[in-house]
């Protein structure tokens, strides 16, 4: 399998394609700059100990990947999107990581909108036939790229697509820790773009970096 | 400490009774119906093997208790707070656990409330002195009033009055067994009512009955 990272050069694309390649995945790192992310490819491919890590310009990626992360800013997501529209095929999967939130007075808030979340917002600039699927919304991104840590949380998968859905749970499952939970519709993204929320001012109010969800019981 | 339970006769408000019973506060049951309330104690009695849990008519149950949890559904939670206003006194608490959830298809939906969560809606019906917490939205209640599970889960407290936040906080550390967390401010309700409505999700899903969050990291 081919995963691709849209965004690759920032810290949440980083974990995820440390996590990845470790679990035994080809690796493609996009950015604007194909030196930029020829240098990160090969910066993550000495943390993650493997060679299945390439660095290549966006549309080339693109062409080559069969589930692309989205792991630019949230502002920029839609845009990330429409860029990369052209490129996109049926069949590929883009995996929203997302969260739409800012700041006052140190506490983070989230930033409603109209569509009901950035998932949704997303999904209206994604080609047909692409399965858009959000996940890896509630974990922290520090934690993601620090391969000591373990998870030991819940990867909530959310998607109106079946399919789209079925593959990120497998990839997920294929990382062993943490555990993919299918979290419903594309719209339970309402939902777990604000938990993200609740764990960043958790993080601030308990000094801590690592808040995430696990859901006993199930 | 004296735990008083408006519409202490259903199923939510029997688990609270039971638990905080258990860790050794006084209960008092409230419902319209002074009888129905007695009927409910010494049922609730038996079970939490204590005799410290008695059933009020709910006016005099409000003269009596520190901290009160509104366990009714939760269209109805906003008139029980209207009708209780007189009996209120500064420096009581009120507890707010319900979710503003219907169901089509089967699936839970989140009914979208204009105040932004239903704690918020009902804050505008406590009157000045009387600190509303929101706690206990995400465990459900069929697993609370089983004395024989452990919850093993985080139970998130939030309000805008950091005092009855506090004292809530102290009473479910008495508990034990689930762990207390701070989330901030009342309007921090809005993720937390729809974590429920994901987790019943999950439960449907997943055909189990106890999804409930816990947050590793902190």
């Amino acid at each position: 399998m081919k995963i691709g990272v849209l965004g690759g050069t920032g810290t949440e694309g980083k974990g995820l394609a440390l996590r990845f390649a470790r679990a035994g995945a080809e690796i493609l790192i996009g950015s604007r700059s194909a030196e930029r992310a020829e240098a990160c490819a090969r910066q993550y491919a000495a943390l993650a100990g493997t060679a299945a890590i390439r660095g290549l310009e966006n549309s080339r990626m693109l062409a080559e990947a069969d589930i692309v992360f989205l792991t630019v800013p949230w502002e920029d997501a839609c845009a990330a999107v429409h860029s990369a529209r052209d490129f996109l095929r049926a069949g590929q999967v883009i995996v929203d990581v997302t969260v739409p939130v800012r700041f006052r007075n140190r506490r983070a808030e989230y930033v409603d909108v109209e569509e009901g979340s950035n998932a949704e917002r997303i999904a209206r600039h994604v080609p047909d036939g692409v399965g858009l699927v959000a996940a890896f919304k509630t974990e922290p991104a520090e934690l993601l790229a620090d391969l000591d840590q373990k998870l030991d949380c819940d990867v909530f998968v959310a998607s109106d697509s079946e399919t789209a859905k079925g593959a990120v749970i497998e990839a997920v499952r294929s990382l062993q820790d943490p555990r993919p939970v299918d979290a419903g519709p594309l719209s339970a993204s309402r939902t777990l773009e604000r938990m993200t929320v609740l764990a960043i001012n958790l993080n601030r109010r308990y000094r801590r970096k690592g808040a995430r969800f696990r859901i006993p019981g199930i």
